[in-house]
This record gives C-alpha cells, sequence and structure tokens, in this order.
C-alpha cells in the first residue's frame, strides 16, 4: 500500500488521537497535497497507518466534515469538498435599467452568468408584522404587511431563500399580491404604484445554518450562510420593502461599491 | 430532579440516538426554550433522562458545539453561546471626513461605538505580489508590494486580521512602511503621496476559518468568518491598495448602501 502523506502520531501530545488525525488531514488540504474533490484515504488506509480503531478514524473524519472540508458520498468514501460555481452580486444589481428591461435582479444575474434561474416555493400572505420589520418598515406595532416567501435555485440547486415585507397599505391589492408579481417583479410594481425607489440599505451577518435553512438550501455539513436583510427607501425617504434573505456561503460572494468621499 | 424539556428518543428513527438528543437541545435553543448563556442540562442528567451512556451524550453535545449552538467551559459545563456585541460596518466608514479628523476607520468606528479599540501584530515587509494580488492591482506579475499586515483587537479580544498590500512604487519608502502609519493610517498617506482616493470595491465570502485564523481570532467553534478583501482606488482609476482581511462572524454585521438609479 502507498505511503500516506501523514506524519506519525505525538504519544506525548495533550491532543486527543481523533484530533490528531484530523489535523494531519486539514493540513493536508490547507496545504493543497489533497485537492478539492480528491479522494481522502479510506478508513481501512488510515487504520493501519496509524494503528489505531475504526471509531477513532471515523470520529476524525467526523471532524473535518463538521468543518465543511470534507462530504462523504455513500458508499464511495470521502471527498475534499469541491465549492460550486459562486453567483456574484455586483453593487449595480438593482439599477433601474435592470427593472427596466423587465427582468428581476435574480433572473438577470443568472442569465448573465450563463446559469439557468429557476424560483419555487412562492408563497403570500398578510400578516402582522413582527416588531423587527415594524421596526425597519416605520411602521406601528401590529400592522399588517404583505410577505412573499420564495425559494431562488440555480440550475435546480437552491441557493437562496427570501421573504419580502411590504406594508400592506401599499401592496395589498395589487399585483405584488399575486405569485406572479410581473416583469421586472416587486420593485418594478412599487415604481409603478409611485414608489419611486432611491436606494437600498443591505445588513450582513454570517452564522451557521439553522436546520430548516439546512433542508431548504440542501446545504452540505460545515457550510455557512449569510443572513442578508434589504430595507429599500423610496425617494422620500419612506422604507417600502424589507427583504430577509439566507443564502448559502458557498454560491455566493458579495460585492460591493463603497465612497471615499 | 427537575423534568428536561425534551421529548423521549424515537425508537424506530434511522437517525442516530446522539444525533436525536442533539435535535432535542437544537429545538428547544431554535425555540428559546434554552436562553444564550444558560446552562445545558448535565450530562448527568441527560444521561438519566434518555437512559444512555456518556459516550452519547457527548457525541451528542460534540454536535452542537461544532455547530457553534453551544461552548463548553472547563469545570463549569456547557452553555448556549452568547454573542459578543458586533461591530457595525456603515457604509461612509472610509469617508475622508474620518480621515481628517486623523482617525482610521477601525478607531474611529470602535471608539464612536464605546469599544476600546487596539491594534496588534502590525508587521511590514516588501515581497513579491501573489498572482491575486498582482491582477487586483493591476501589477506586471512579480512585482514587487509593500504588505503590513496586522490584527485588531476591541476590549482585548480579536476581532480581525488583515493584510493591506500596495505597490512598492508608491510606497517604499514612505510611512507607510513604518509600523506606524500615522494619523488617519495609510489611506490619509495615500492622498498625501498624491493618490487622491474614490472609491473602495469590496467583495464578501463566508466560511469557516483556517486553524491559523481560530488561533488569531480565539474563534469558538462552528463560527464561521467572513473573508472580505478590499481593493482602493484612486480618482484616476488605479488600484492603489488590496486589503486581505479575515473577521469573525460573531463581532461583525456589514452594512452597505446600493443605488437603486
Amino acid at each position: 500500500m502507498a505511503e500516506l502523506p501523514f506524519p506519525e502520531l505525538d504519544a506525548h501530545s495533550d491532543r486527543a488521537v481523533f484530533r490528531q488525525i484530523a489535523d494531519h488531514i486539514r493540513d493536508a488540504i490547507e496545504r493543497g497535497t489533497l485537492h478539492e474533490g480528491d479522494k481522502v484515504p479510506s478508513e481501512a488506509q488510515l487504520m493501519q497507518h496509524y494503528g489505531v480503531a475504526r471509531m477513532t478514524i471515523r470520529n476524525a473524519l467526523q471532524v473535518l466534515q463538521s468543518e465543511g472540508l470534507t462530504v462523504a458520498e455513500h458508499g464511495r468514501g470521502v471527498f475534499v469538498r469541491s465549492r460550486p460555481p459562486v453567483r456574484r452580486l455586483a453593487s449595480d444589481r438593482f439599477a433601474r435599467r435592470h427593472r427596466e428591461r423587465g427582468k428581476a435582479a435574480f433572473i438577470a444575474e443568472t442569465e448573465g452568468a450563463g446559469g439557468k434561474p429557476s424560483v419555487d416555493s412562492i408563497k403570500v400572505s398578510e400578516q402582522a408584522a413582527s416588531p423587527d420589520v415594524a421596526e425597519r418598515l416605520g411602521l406601528a406595532d401590529g400592522s399588517f404587511v404583505i410577505a412573499r416567501s420564495r425559494r431562488y435555485l440555480i440550475n435546480g440547486q437552491p441557493v437562496e431563500t427570501a421573504v419580502s415585507y411590504l406594508p400592506a397599505e401599499i401592496a395589498k391589492g395589487t399585483q405584488i399580491e399575486q405569485p406572479d408579481s410581473g416583469p421586472g417583479g416587486i420593485y418594478a410594481r412599487l415604481e409603478e404604484l409611485g414608489y419611486r425607489l432611491d436606494r437600498f440599505v443591505e445588513e450582513i451577518r454570517s452564522r451557521m445554518p439553522l436546520r430548516e435553512e439546512i433542508r431548504a438550501l440542501k446545504l452540505a455539513p460545515g457550510v455557512p450562510v449569510f443572513h442578508l436583510v434589504r430595507t429599500a427607501y423610496a425617494t422620500d425617504g419612506r422604507a417600502v420593502e424589507v427583504c430577509d434573505t439566507v443564502m448559502s456561503s458557498d454560491a455566493y460572494v458579495l460585492s460591493y461599491e463603497l465612497p471615499a468621499r
């Protein structure tokens, strides 16, 4: 059997044996000795190399999987995780020229990058605003909002879930309440209703996903999410929409421009 | 002993017992039955409640810790992880008015939020640019850059590491090469040298940290990082600095403004 590219265990270390083994494999990934998509040596190979029990090897591999460095493929073994192609969000993504071409930002951007966009799980309801949403929209406690939730996919792979909240007094009875919000999406509808958009503010956090997010986005273990909350402001300063999104960190690079002035 | 707020195990489930137990505790955290800072029931309590071996409980607790939901405090038990106060980065953080007051962005923002900023591990060297840095700076392969690396702390807690790369032909022999870059930081020095800054572009990724990043930022398990690369452009369009930063996702909310025009 070929020699594995890992050092020997340090019998004098305070560090548990399974952690030492995880360290060796992680080092190989970080140094590039093991590349994206490479097969990690099998449990049998690792057991023989280190002279330890199968459970110790399994614990070591579990550490790497929980860190998002590897992925187990049923019946095939463990592989260094490959990252999917990422969608780059540019800071002009909500420019009016895109809306005027009749495409919502997600559709326009994904097609522009050669991907096949789709949207599913669209649900629209009227509900009382949460305190956070009411505050962001400048509404009184208990005000009603129209909530539009949906999931975005690229080439059939889910990448983002989003819920938009709009004041019911603006959106109720309009096409914004329909599952198909029409050409250019809800921002185009808001402008037709007389709310000319001026700017968006995005707040970005990063964290590990909740279980329902892992399910909805089919996230591999160890993949964090961006939690991005965007508020849309009309030219009169009024907040007209809050969009609460959860995005796979695997699928996105966010890009912004900041003024130096 | 008080009843624990967890259901019984499902003996017919495909899901391993330690994962079922982790699910119960995670549910309690996500529902808010267990709050930030609350003590998770002890191993002994959980063993008795579920009637399982200590190792099974330890495996369940390990799952939650690797997800960043809990933190073990030596000798005290396991607690629902509290998030530290976050630093909110606003989209005007590189405005000239801050530089003119003689403070670098990090110092000005942290003091503004009532925190005590500090910077350590400052190292400056001249080196050949990596292909990525050379491309971002519009330099020929093999060009030399001045690299300034440092670590930022708030109230003594590390929150960010950063390495700035500037073309050697701009920065060599200037105060930018000194450990103390002077009032207003390197952006103020660049403007004094005649490179009037126009805009910054930031690219943001999120991922799990590498081991050296866990050490440098003292990250709890299960805490992802923001990997942010900023390029500074002068008014003539020339890229004059690339700053490669790694930020604890625990300590930051990023905020940006996007135009609707």
